[in-house]
């Protein structure tokens, strides 16, 4: 095993990264080569936890600020190695999210003395079922790990701070007739015709947009599956439809699902999935200094992130990463070499102003 | 192997072939014990295909008659051997269509010299899938011996006349879209969404009630399958919805799938069945006088059934049989002694007058 080159810069180190590859559940090459560089670093308190590395200082700084990024990607499709073309790297990882890894790797490395005391935390199975998430799993086996007064998770925001996250409630819609053959369709009550108010109101449904401590949180509400039918012969007795509704974070799931049953009162609807939303956290002197190091304009996070874990412990959290994240998971995934760099540059100036 | 006793009245008669289970695919030992039972009648000549038999007299008449019925089952649930309460027979096959078959055989036994010629077909495989069934493969192998000018299929009819039969088809409704993360639904194109016109039209949709050759045939058009989605998170580029398409046989299967191709002129459509209807066929003077021995009014027959399979071959057919058909199928069929015997009666009567 070859420990990282931690002296590498930013760009070379997202490539060496990326070409260690670590799909969700292998991610312990990657995690062992990380853990082999950090045992350098005398500055820094490492833990292991499955994949998951935590690497803190200690320096009785008055403020204590998280700063994590996960491991794993989604399935490599022949888009590793790495290349670079011209200014952009190409490849699996690079945008979600090896990059920002990459720049919290090397600044965790370099910077002895910052002005917070840092948690920098790795972790793997980000990108499957979330109670295989290994953030999920430090805050339940060491939550004093975890305690901060600020967090910042490197998914990718093209280099801006993302504040927060929508909320994500799955329900499924329900609708129940009576079987008959189809050759008498008059005796039955056809199930799936049933669905016809649903996806009336569905197909006009106007998602708001919603203010939440001045970030706008775009809202979705959408069918992601449908399913019905017995056979080519029967009049069916039962469908269902699944709902995703990603709502703003200035109320709870409960209440989101609150308006989905006042939307769909004569459906049976059960919840699928649940997760709050994040607000974004931006009022916290200590936020406040970070997005001005940035020196760009906070908006807010539309997809769930990791950041709703940190809200649902007190810790104010915003995303902060390069790579745009609507490359996420694309096969043709690629970072420009530039945000990678600004990246760096702003989170070194925050941390050693 | 005992051979029926073909002398038994057609009550025990029907019992005794109940209790000979055959679900499709395992006639082989009633078709056996028919056949045995048949080679003692000199008036009939016979031949066996596979499971099926056919019996016929060679008397010289000027016209001849089919008369047929199928020997298979859907499977048995608990519901054999039969039972006698009262004055119904309970069990399966007692309907779909055991006791048309019983009354078949009993005369094809009895009948020495009818008024017609006389060709007693019982086959196989009417149940499952079409290209296994037994008439289907008698016409393609021997179709000189479905020669005839008239043909009653002994399907459940309550006892009445029921003339032809609707078509069927059955096409697939495609919508596509965009997909994109449910995080930013806006960048896609629900497909699922898309099928919200066709369920406004199907659901909205009148079926006619159009009279053929004076009989009333009652349409249907259902959804009778609906599928779509690729992942909770993602707003699905597809979606599916099956229909099924019940048309009275004034018109063909092609000018049926002309009218859905109208109804849902935004979709992509693809037949994946369709079979024509059958026209009652009640001008033909036999079957006039057939339905005056019956001495009650011919029906519609709404469900589509072999007698399809003589109007595709230019054979006036209807069915005739004893049983309920709204209970075939059913767990809990059952058929009333009193249907048999009257059905025994007329089609002796017309026979022998």
């Amino acid at each position: 095993m070859t420990p990282l080159n931690l002296a590498a810069d930013s760009t070379e180190l997202t490539r060496a990264i990326c070409d260690i590859e670590s799909v969700s559940g292998n991610e312990a090459a990657l995690a062992d080569a990380i853990e082999l560089a950090l045992q350098r670093c005398d500055h820094l308190t490492l833990t292991r936890n499955g994949d998951a590395i935590v690497a803190r200082t200690q320096l009785g700084r008055a403020q204590r600020v998280v700063i994590a990024g996960h491991l794993d990607t989604v399935p490599i499709n022949n888009n590793l190695p790495t290349r670079l073309e011209g200014d952009t790297i190409w490849g699996r990882g690079t945008v979600d999210m090896k990059a920002g890894v990459a720049v919290q790797l090397k600044l965790a490395a370099e910077l002895h003395s910052p002005n917070v005391d840092l948690t920098w935390i790795w972790y793997d199975h980000e990108e499957v079922s979330a109670d295989l998430n290994g953030l999920g799993r430090l805050a339940r086996a060491t939550p004093e790990l975890l305690r901060a007064d600020f967090a910042i998770l490197g998914e990718p925001s093209n280099g801006a701070v993302e504040g927060g996250c929508n909320g994500n409630v799955r329900v499924d819609l329900h609708s129940s007739g009576r079987r008959a053959h189809s050759a008498r369709s008059w005796m039955g009550e056809n199930a799936i015709h049933k669905l016809q108010p649903a996806l009336d109101r569905l197909a006009a449904y106007q998602a708001k947009t919603i203010t939440v401590d001045g970030l706008d949180y775009r809202e979705g509400l959408n069918a992601v599956a449908v399913s019905g039918g017995v056979a080519g012969n029967v009049i069916p007795d039962e469908a269902r439809m699944q709902l995703n509704y990603r709502f703003a974070p200035n109320r709870s799931a409960e209440a989101a699902i609150a308006e989905l049953r006042e939307l769909f009162p004569e459906y049976e609807l059960t919840v699928v999935d649940q997760a709050e939303g994040a607000r974004p956290g931006l009022e916290a002197p200590v936020a406040r200094a970070f997005v001005d190091a940035v020196g760009r304009e906070a908006r807010a996070k539309y997809g769930w992130t990791d950041v709703a874990r940190f809200s649902a412990l007190g810790i104010p959290a915003v995303n902060f990463g390069p790579g745009d994240p609507s490359l996420a998971h694309a096969d043709d995934e690629r970072v420009p070499v530039a945000q990678i760099i600004d990246c760096e540059r702003a989170l070194r100036s925050w941390l050693s102003s």
